[in-house]
């Protein structure tokens, strides 16, 4: 295993493999040799299953429930497991391999009385099933790890031949056709089925281990070619897209930081900032509460107002189109590089295998005709829309309440902030409160953080528990479904708080002398003077970083560890000495203390939840795509680290795409432009300085918006009780205080009504959403025309293909003609020409070609 | 010919014709036998080619104009015609087909001294070339129409064998596998290789007629595979997409009918309109414009308020989401028709076929590597950016200037009315007004629609010279940018004027005392009491009843008609007794007399643009649908009786989807959500009526609606020489009169301008159109999603055809292993075993897997 490799001897190790690797020249290198042989020494271990040895209750090698399901896994295990093999790994280095068992059948009615002699007879029938199809099995449960089993399989050429054809039939059809075998053999890339030599594959794991899975290589490609050689297609892709991705991700950071540099250089001349903060400019400003709040100055508020200005300035607006057609083209691009793999990696012709429906579905619809025989007579062969309903309604209501849930928890923060401000405007001590309040903003948000964190693994389990619950009838509908909810649910946990900030936090406040309370007591909060969006942007990056760091570090790479650790110690019995017993136990025995390799849905779903924080409110947070950089450069190396060393190799599984992924990404991008539409609009002060400038400036600047934006209050219409109780706190008496909202004045005929500035102000924010909207989505439809979806020197190739096709036919054509003629002169001509040729005619002349092209071999 | 066979006769031989299709034995029929044959009449006429004699300026058989341009065509041509001919029409009876020539080829630089001789030269070269493809032909110079001369072309048996296997070559490669031949006779559809009898085809030709090109059988469904099997996949497809266009239509035009009715039962219960009817609001309006108008009741506009209730009220909003969820459903179905098609076609594994480049294109090309080639060496192949410049800038700017020419026709149409309008206030009699604004309404709208059928004329020549102009590569190129530039020409031209009413009129009018002018005397035009809808709607009615009536009667019947007749009497030399020599003709000389197809364009154009009409406005006429399905029902059988008996037979062409019209139906659709979204909220009231209901009614109530809608005005504040001439025109003094808009009243502190209302009701109506249309979207996407793209049971055919393929294998597999054990045991074993086995092992094993599969054949 490459962990054992020192980095000394490694160096040349890297160097030989390459030249293997690279050459395909079957050189004798004893240094990579490290086989493992059946007893007689000559087959090679291909495959390797577990199961519990005289312990009971060893949960996970209770592989089926009923004989029905075994059958039916046995030739699914097997079609799979072979499949894979066939292709890429025979004679290779035989890691342990996650056993093939139908998930989640601790959900199946299992009998509880079922002891360990039944076991063991299911478990023999498993492997007669096994030989059955011409595998060879040996058994060894004289390991030197207690209490655990194996059984290794050696799959014979012959049926690794048996299995290549057959891979052979499904895919390479489209290139080939009948007649033309001849051809065939020099189209038809031979790389996918060429089958691996042994000696290489200690090489590629070591090789992986050098060039991809190491820290000091950030800055190069990944070697996406070898991952799909060791991995399989699937987890290439994945690798590919993650790859895609990050790179992506270089120019979206560099045009952020520039818009953020553009805000950082711009403050200083921002005039609706240099107002606030002008010592003349002496605004009293009405209470912020009724009673223990007091008047306060607008220059007080200075910090804030120039810090929004960093995230709300006119480059914003341009950065939110920018990353909406970034989006776009990071679709155009995975598309044409979806392409480019499937034509490397020869999978065009590949279709998606009829997926056999899963043991729980057959479970059920058996149950489901046992019931049914005693009333009709029919079979019943598959489950109905009412079969399904109770599961439907179920999925439809727990999800509802997890998404309630979700609110639930962003309203008890709130109601966390809220009160807590509450307690601190009734302290005396102002420096205490402002220092406190910003305690208060940071500790509610990690509270935020702590709360998405654990929900998330929650909802993980809640989505796979609704998921077997619906008996979905393959597992790719499995698969598709349970990331679809998982998705639904870990996209509101993480953006819920967000959205909250962004769209309804002092919307709904009232204004001085009549605020909204919550439970009576607690007011509604209300941002800090400049908008929003300031908040917006901390809560966002708090979460983003947060969840990187933790989820990264702590899940990924501690809690591997940690479980293999405990996998360790618990199978240490006694004093032993571990390390002595290490360094004999054979590779598939160390392995089996690693984890079992659990499927791409959490690494995917990491990454999309990340591609929403770098594309939904990123007209907030332009930081957003460099801080998704900075995480994706080492995530690569992280889960590459992960793949090689942490997790036990995954059966290599074929895919074309990478599935549902990529309808969801289309899906966050549609959702960001309109998000981002009404960031741009309502969150930030965007539009409300638009239209002073262009409707109500005398001189068409920004000077005097300030002014323009704070409604009056008369301090004498305070209702009883409402006055704040300490009204010289700045010194002098106040008659007329203002707040930042579009109300009447109080000398007005309709005094405090809200106001026709606020109506025109609010029209000019959604005509600027819909402009933006259907802008940014023409745009992105045009990126879209614009990029073909193959890339040029791919369709070229494939052209060229295709003529060199034609053109073989045409030559071979040349003489069939004449062959033809000769033949047919007799029955064909007449037939012709007398216009009565019919169907047996055409028959003849069928077998004639066939007989033709079969001479031609 | 069809139109020759006599009604009395044809029921009985259309009897006859169907035995022989559907149960295609070979019967002996005399009734249809009307062979053509060449001299020796064994070989039968295949296709047949014309050119003028003898008579200078024959503009249409001039092929080519330089020798290069020649060969390439030649080859085009021959491989066009022979492909579809080896499919359809062996033996078939020889309708005259249209020749094959490169389009425009006037638009290449032609010598003009071109004469005769070398014309006669050039058509021996290229029948030399046809004769070298192995084609026969036979010259037939001595017709009875003068100045014609006709080369007879047959194709032998030979010829056609081998180009049908060039088509099989290309086809149906998907479902057949190398080593597999033999199944693949089972498993490929025999049907698009069955070459017709000679018999059937005359027969096909009646039944056609007979059964499809009929208007008595308009209820019945078309009988697709006949027409696809006489005119080919192309045209077929256009009539598959024509049928279900119109059979999704009758579910439309019943919902619309359905609102239409329930507009005329509500129309009585409609508060508003009872307002502005009831004799005792009498409410007294201001004039319309100045000096020249007086004062007015508002109760004389209950006419126009009760008719606009027809088309504007709550219903209207459902249809519109109705209609817009109607054409995501169309899109939809149409999808799975055309994979319905592609099946029973078995058109699954065709591929476009690989265009060659255009004629002009290649001409270009050499053209530009003949000037470069005293500069630089290397050869030029394509056409670059640059070259193309100065063509697209040409187009951008050619078209920018003839969308600019349809906005000022539409604005001098919009001076007519206004000058009418003007120079009506002047006169004194009130009547005479009235009666002469619904007349002025009237001519405008025809005259609208007059300038619509010219520039549609002018339009389709402007976008096709456009295209020339910039040299496409390929004719699949050419055909797209024509019809795309062809859309949006026509697109504009038939929808501006809508627009324009439905979006700008009465938006910009000022308000009493300072109404707006354009060119100092004509006021802008207001939209009558009861907004603009009504206007919209009689507007929709008369573009889209007239388009439809006119374009199809009078275009595209009396036009073919026409020029038929011309040709007919510009051929008659003298006083011939016409009748007599019209019998003596050959089929294919009556045929010259035919028009030639010009392609599927036009009539897929004026489909869409009705489909724009159905879908764009459809909130403000709900009867659009209806109008549309009546038309349709027509359509079809016009369109198929004009292919039938009015064209000359079109050459089979192949297609797999209707192309780019899919593409500009989805942007139709696309837009329409928006325009409906724009149409309910700005040109209807509901918006404003909504809006008083929740916001302003004091009992919840419509009661006090037109009141609301009706600013003050103080007839004091006219400006000199504004106020009216005739004051006292109802027989009381006015004070104060009111006005349609949303103003302060005379009596604010800033009197006339835009209201808190108007502000409002503004911000409700871009609220309505963001979430119509962000609903609408997302309800269209959620039919796209459930609606699956492959019909089930076409799936589990193929799925099925899948499964025997498998089986068969596996069955072959059984007897191969044991034969690939034997012979490989001395080699292959030990490669193996020993995990050395290379590529040359793999050839090995694969040479003897084919020696295998060819053995068993």
């Amino acid at each position: 295993m490459a962990t054992n490799v020192g980095h000394g001897e490694g160096d040349l190790a890297v160097q030989s493999c390459k030249d293997q690797l690279y050459a395909l020249t079957p050189e004798e290198n004893i240094h990579c040799q490290h086989g493992l042989y059946f007893q007689d020494g000559q087959r090679r271990v291909d495959y390797v299953l577990t199961y519990p040895v005289k312990k009971p209750g060893g949960g996970r090698s209770s592989r089926q429930s009923t004989h029905l399901l075994t059958e039916n896994a046995v030739a699914r295990s097997l079609r799979r497991g072979v499949h894979s093999r066939g292709i890429h790994s025979r004679g290779e280095h035989p890691r342990h391999h996650q056993a093939q068992r139908p998930k989640d059948s601790s959900s199946l009615p299992s009998s509880p009385v079922a002891d360990e002699d039944h076991k063991a007879f299911r478990r023999e029938e498993f492997e007669g099933k096994l030989r059955d199809t011409g595998l060879e099995l040996e058994k060894d449960e004289d390991t030197k790890i207690p209490g655990v089993g194996f059984v290794k399989i050696h799959a014979p050429w012959t049926i690794l031949c048996r299995e290549a054809e057959f891979m052979k039939l499904k895919m390479p059809t489209k290139r080939v056709r009948p007649t033309f075998s001849s051809l065939s053999l020099y189209l038809y890339k031979i790389s996918s089925l060429v089958i691996m030599q042994p000696d290489t594959v200690d090489c590629l794991l070591q090789l992986l281990y050098e060039e991809w899975a190491n820290y000091s290589v950030f800055y190069k490609y990944q070697p996406i070619g070898l991952v799909r050689k060791y991995f399989g297609e699937k987890i290439g892709l994945y690798f590919a897209w993650l790859g895609l991705y990050t790179q992506m991700l270089i120019p979206a950071s560099l045009v952020g930081v520039i818009v953020f540099l553009y805000g950082c250089a711009t403050v200083d001349d921002n005039i609706p900032s240099m107002e606030i903060c002008h010592p003349r400019n002496n605004i009293t400003m009405c209470p912020l509460c009724d009673r223990v709040c007091s008047y306060w100055k607008l220059s007080t508020a200075c910090g804030t107002a120039r810090a929004s200005h960093l995230f709300d300035n006119p480059a914003t607006v341009f950065f939110s189109i920018f990353m909406a057609l970034w989006a776009a083209m990071f679709m155009e691009h995975w598309k044409r590089r979806q392409m480019r793999l499937n034509y490397e990696w020869d999978l065009t012709g590949f279709e998606d295998e009829e997926d056999h429906p899963r043991a729980e579905y057959e479970f059920r619809v058996m149950q489901k005709s046992l019931s049914k025989d005693q009333k009709s007579q029919h079979k019943v062969e598959k489950l109905n829309y009412q079969d399904r309903l109770p599961a439907y309604m179920t999925n439809i209501v727990m999800m509802l309440l997890m998404i309630g849930v979700t609110f639930a928890i962003v309203f008890g923060v709130i109601l966390y902030r809220i009160s807590t401000k509450a307690a601190l405007h009734m302290s005396s001590n102002p420096t205490t409160r402002n220092h406190v309040q910003l305690t208060v903003k940071t500790t509610a948000a990690i509270i935020n953080l702590v709360v998405i964190l654990i929900l998330d693994e929650v909802y993980g389990a809640v989505a796979r528990w609704l998921t077997v619950l619906e008996v979905p009838k393959t597992d790719k509908s499995f698969e598709e479904r349970l990331i679809f909810k998982t998705f639904i649910l870990k996209f509101f946990n993480a953006f819920t708080p967000i959205i909250y900030i962004a769209f309804f936090r002092g919307r709904l406040v009232g204004r001085p002398g009549s605020y909204l309370y919550v439970f009576e007591s607690y007011r509604m909060e209300e941002c800090a003077h400049g908008g929003c969006l300031m908040e917006l942007c901390i809560q966002l990056s708090i979460t983003m970083l947060g969840k990187q760091l933790i989820q990264n570090n702590l899940f990924e790479i501690g809690i591997p560890k940690l479980k293999k650790l405990i996998r360790y110690i618990r199978s240490k019995q006694g004093a032993f000495q571990e390390e002595e017993r290490q360094k004999k136990l054979q590779r598939y025995e160390a392995d089996h203390f690693l984890e079992p390799f659990a499927g791409l849905t959490p690494e995917y779903m990491e990454m999309i939840i990340q591609f929403g924080f770098v594309t939904l409110f990123v007209a907030s947070f332009p930081l957003a795509p460099l801080f998704a950089l900075l995480n994706n450069i080492i995530e690569i190396r992280l889960d590459a680290k992960k793949f090689v060393t942490e997790l036990r190799r995954p059966v290599a599984a074929r895919a074309k795409d990478i599935g549902i992924w990529y309808n969801i990404l289309r899906g966050v991008a549609k959702v960001a432009v309109i998000i981002n539409a009404f960031v741009i609009s309502f969150t930030s002060d965007f539009i409300p300085r638009m239209v002073y400038q262009y409707m109500y400036s005398p001189d068409g600047s920004m000077h005097g918006f300030v002014n323009h934006t704070l409604s009056y209050f008369n301090v004498s219409h305070f209702q009883e009780g409402k006055e704040t109780m300490d009204p010289l706190q700045l010194g002098y008496p106040v008659e007329i205080c203002r707040y930042k909202d579009y109300r009447e004045p109080p000398w007005s005929t309709t005094p405090y009504e809200i106001s026709k500035e606020f109506w025109a102000v609010l029209a000019v924010r959604l005509a600027f959403v819909i402009v933006f909207q259907n802008v940014v989505m023409l745009m992105s439809d045009v990126v879209d025309w614009l990029i073909p979806d193959i890339p040029k020197d791919i369709s070229l190739q494939i052209h060229k293909e295709k003529i060199l096709l034609v053109d073989l036919f045409m030559k071979e054509e040349q003489g069939k003609v004449h062959i033809l003629e000769s033949r047919t002169s007799a029955v064909g001509k007449e037939n012709c020409s007398s216009g009565n040729n019919n169907n047996s005619t055409m028959a003849h002349q069928r077998s004639g070609l066939h007989t033709n092209s079969t001479n031609s071999f």
